[in-house]
């Protein structure tokens, strides 16, 4: 006999009954709201497609780092789990035989948000009532596989049965932005915007740098290789996203590192970087400079700034070398912010036409760095809890520690960051509850008003993310 | 209709059952304790003249940097709050529109702890019913400027009224006194004592340092550019301050770097340091040993070592530029204390006659430094949560992070740490209903008896606080 | 009328009422499980000669540096409570004089492990049913002291009565194991078993590091100055340590740094190592590189490995030239993860066949690098809170801040890590206590099924630590 899989009303509520009937009021109020998804990475080929997705592995498994990162941790290889591998060799190619060691191992995810976004997907969109196990596997997969290949489950049908009034895919600044084209002439009504992701020609260290110079140069009919044409070209971009709907830039940096070179610096420094490989020292002071040059455009064209920091990318070099980028071996590292920061705040912190939206891997930062500069500096919003941070807990601890230093105002409610279009209903659901509870527990406390927490959870919901972002 | 202004009687406890009935009981008997206030920025003048406060935006808005802080970060000038240009330049002089700027946002304080300040000093001080808004805002100055221009809320009438048993404030060692001695020959019975802040002489990097040398050689007889003569001239002046009831120094460095040089060292580094602008290092260094000195002359003349490092001052260079010093835009940074302190501490760690109390703005220190260190060295204790972290969340964390490892014992009790005079009664009662809430999790969870938590609440509240302060 | 002592039986779980009934329940089945102690101090002489325990103090206090750090941070000298001095100079040595000294103090521990433990071990283990204080000092001495005359206190009885089902002991490469062949040669059924602590020969800055080489030679019948030598010598020791019941080695240098250095690089830095005193930056070199190599060797010879990074030890000059190691001054400082062990994980990180179990004194690695890099490595495991994070808060934030992201089951149950052999009990107690309070919440807020609780609590009690230590 399977264990019945059930969503339960309250979960994610504080346990205490008055706290959790506040926080039942509260969540009412806003779990209807529509999805207003401000930074993600759905691929927005499957909205000008419309496509349907193959099967349950390749949907809900292989392109899962959260997934598949927990299964290697405990000794599956990759290639069992239909991983591409760089150089083309053989992995499962079976997707039932992957769906099967998944779900065997499923208990492995217990405590973790996957399961819970899992849980949700299963339960609300696939209409499944029990556990996965080993057992269920084959029920599964089979109940997946046919709906997928109903017309509910098209890409457009689920993005408006999930009440998605927006959603931002990101794009490097060489991408023709095709599907997004696609999409608006199509004449459907969703709305998928981009956003400006510029690591691939800001950062010297990035795969094809100078090949990507190149390339910006030809589609922009600017010469790259000078200081001049590089800045033309990457304003003339920055204006095709925001044509494509875009009202925001990205910028993933391996640390918080700015700097505000003078001319005759940058000439120089730009001068090495665009004819050949520079050190490590002038690739950070590079990016660092290039940041505040994205803020001065930010000023002009009205793009909010994204950035996100902190994270040691492509740490285990056997698994970079054999299966390539974001395959669940990126580590967080110790992030400074103040000292970082201070070059690019100098000269724009003060600017309150200008916002710019920290993230952060490192949790220490939010009490100690973050809350104080977002609850000074007009010009700084801080972001929702990132990545691995992107779970209850990691929720609760964001609230805790910077809401008395930032305010609830200096934040701009929720990212679901994903790829993994299915859950992201449930991932918004996670944070409006996480939220729902917090407020419910000041309002217990007699730290808030409930009126005021009624408020407050429609600001996290929807309305901070629409102004921050300028949606 | 505006909403009621209520401060309810739990407010901060537990919201669970048994647990709140516990922390009532530890609070029903230490709510009523005086005041004790041994680290704080109150202006001597007020007690030493009475004179009554000039109207609700001078007394309550411009000089809380709390407050402007935050409505800076949200796009209010400066200016339009009346904070004084450093140029003398125009900014609001209409107290009235000051307060209506401020009570227009109020709902940006929500979840902060200068809301619950507020809301008492309304509701407490001044007895109003409804809470502050758009709406209200003129009720309530024309309520608190009635009330200021009365007796009752003369200076000293409310140091009585607040039950406050004994108030420090901070000044430097250029300050004459003149207020402190004017307090004691009037007669009046509120003890306002003086606490020796030595930066302006001790940070090569202050402004005006060597000028403060020679008014410091100037009023002592001494010749402070000779390192026989500076130090001369400290002894004097600690003992001048001591004389005005001072029981305690106060270091506001940087870093929490210590060094003990050896006598040919430091002469040569004070020669250097007396004689003009020295290298970054070198001023890190010299402050650094005169922390170890300042601990020497502690243990001579039984002062009490206060040390707040870890704040970057001043980070916004235009707000500092514009508007100088203490304006919101300090900002803590990652704060070392094992390295750093070790010298001092391998000369006087283990003394028992000296008392260092150690703070931070870093609180990843809590568990991992400073429980460590207070749980061993005899001559360290803990200072209560600070600045940032005074308040609800960083009261939790400190309790939760350091006793495990320091216990009760090695921490000093509560500082308000403020110039906000009128909330000083609410800010106590903030920790003394934290403190009661954390012990009565001890008892419910059967950590600790309840007799044991009474002793604890009384100790926290007032015995531990005497003690280390030799109040 | 001294106050009563009484174990609640609902100690440390959660206050709201469904909560602690989901605890209790899962509780009461993992309350009677076996203690398996995979990594402790305990001296293995008692084990093998099963001779009584001397007195309460010698037993209880002058051992234990949570105790006579607390007492020495309150103004205590270490004499007065027997701790000896490294120049044989006279202390205390009155066990009842000790004894009454800790009594009076015993409120000092209030809020802290050492008092638990206590309780637990005054209570349980010796009937009391009154609190330790002066007024019970003395009963409290002669009722200890009365039981260790007896069989029933003789180290065998009390492992046999505590359900101990296997322990761990921690030696030097040069220790000849005697009392574990005494042990195994007794007939007696205890599983008392080795790990193998290569500190004493792998650092060179260990206090007679070159005589511990030769003394490895010495004992191997290798030339441990030799390269081939003395990798030969620690593969012998390691083959010897492995027959007297270890599984696990145990490495615990002042940072996680590791190096994978070439061939020719180590042989030119073991000759420097191996001739004479290197510097800082040579010995550190050499132990990051001497963990790779543990780790080549453990793949060979399955030995688990364990990594306790980051305390600075004998931060106490004084106390250190007075009493030499361990004595209370070991102090935790930042510790870095993601780069410093880079160079083993790039060699060795993907070995499913290999363990390393990481621990940490440095809690806010826990969410940013621990829990990543053991939630993608299936060579990392993560071990449990480490000495002064053993304790309910300590407990409480591991779970919290690693589960998220890596699961439970990247983690490796309780190590109690003591030589307090009377509190081993207790403190498995409070671990599994603690772990049934988080499971609790989870199911309390529908994160987990209970089902799924009971599974974890005896996984994380049990059979985790079995598979991890390979036991």
């Amino acid at each position: 006999m399977p264990q019945p899989l059930h969503l339960h009303p309250d979960r994610l509520f504080p346990a205490e009954p008055d706290t959790r009937s506040i926080a039942r009021r509260l969540y009412a109020e806003v779990a209807g709201l529509p999805i207003v998804s401000p930074h993600g990475h759905t691929d927005p080929a499957w909205f000008a497609t419309n496509a349907p997705w193959t099967n349950p592995a390749e949907l809900l498994i292989t392109p899962d780092h959260y997934v598949f990162r927990m299964l290697f941790s405990q000794g599956v290889p990759m290639e069992d789990l239909g991983v591409p591998r760089a150089d083309g060799g053989p992995v499962e190619t079976d997707p039932r035989a992957i769906w099967r060691r998944f779900a065997e191992r499923y208990h492995l995810f217990r405590g973790t948000p996957s399961r819970m976004w899992h849980d949700w997907v299963y339960a609300e969109a696939f209409g499944l009532d029990v556990r996965l196990s080993a057992g269920t596997a084959d029920h599964y997969y089979d109940v997946i596989d046919a709906a997928l290949k109903t017309e509910a489950f098209r890409p457009r049908a689920l993005f408006e049965r999930y009440n998605i009034e927006l959603i931002a895919t990101t794009e490097s600044p060489l991408d023709p932005l095709h599907h997004h084209a696609a999409i608006k002439a199509s004449g459907w009504k969703g709305r998928v915007v981009t956003a400006f992701r510029p690591d691939p020609v800001l950062d010297p260290d990035f795969e094809g740098f100078h090949a990507n110079l190149d390339e910006l140069g030809r589609i922009t009919g600017e010469d790259a290789r000078t200081w001049d044409g590089y800045r033309a070209a990457l304003r003339n971009r920055r204006a095709f996203f925001a044509a494509h709907g875009a009202t925001s830039t990205d910028h993933g940096h391996p640390t918080a590192f700015t700097a505000d070179l003078s001319d005759a610096d940058i000439l120089a420094l730009f001068a090495r970087v665009a004819a050949g490989p520079v050190s490590a020292a002038e690739a950070e002071l590079f990016r660092g400079h290039m940041l505040t040059e994205m803020a001065a455009m930010s000023l002009d064209d009205g793009l909010v700034m994204q950035i996100h920091p902190g994270s040691f990318r492509n740490h285990n070099a056997a698994v970079f070398a054999r299966f390539g980028r974001d395959k669940g071996a990126d580590i967080p590292t110790q992030t400074d912010y103040v000292r970082a920061l201070k070059p690019l705040l100098d000269r724009f912190g003060s600017e309150p036409g200008l916002t710019i939206i920290l993230f952060t891997l490192d949790e220490t930062a939010y009490s100690r760095e973050l809350a104080p500069l977002a609850g000074h500096y007009p010009a700084l919003k801080l972001g929702p809890p990132w990545w691995f941070h992107d779970s209850p807990e990691g929720m609760r601890r964001f609230r805790e520690q910077a809401t008395e230093t930032a305010g609830f105002y200096n934040t701009v409610g929720f990212n679901d960051d994903t790829r993994a279009f299915l859950s992201i209903p449930a991932r918004h659901d996670v944070a409006r509850r996480m939220d729902c509870g917090h407020l419910a527990r000041l309002v217990v406390e007699h730290r808030l008003e409930e009126d005021e927490a009624h408020d407050l959870a429609r600001a996290l919901t929807y309305d901070l993310v629409k102004a921050a972002y300028r949606l």
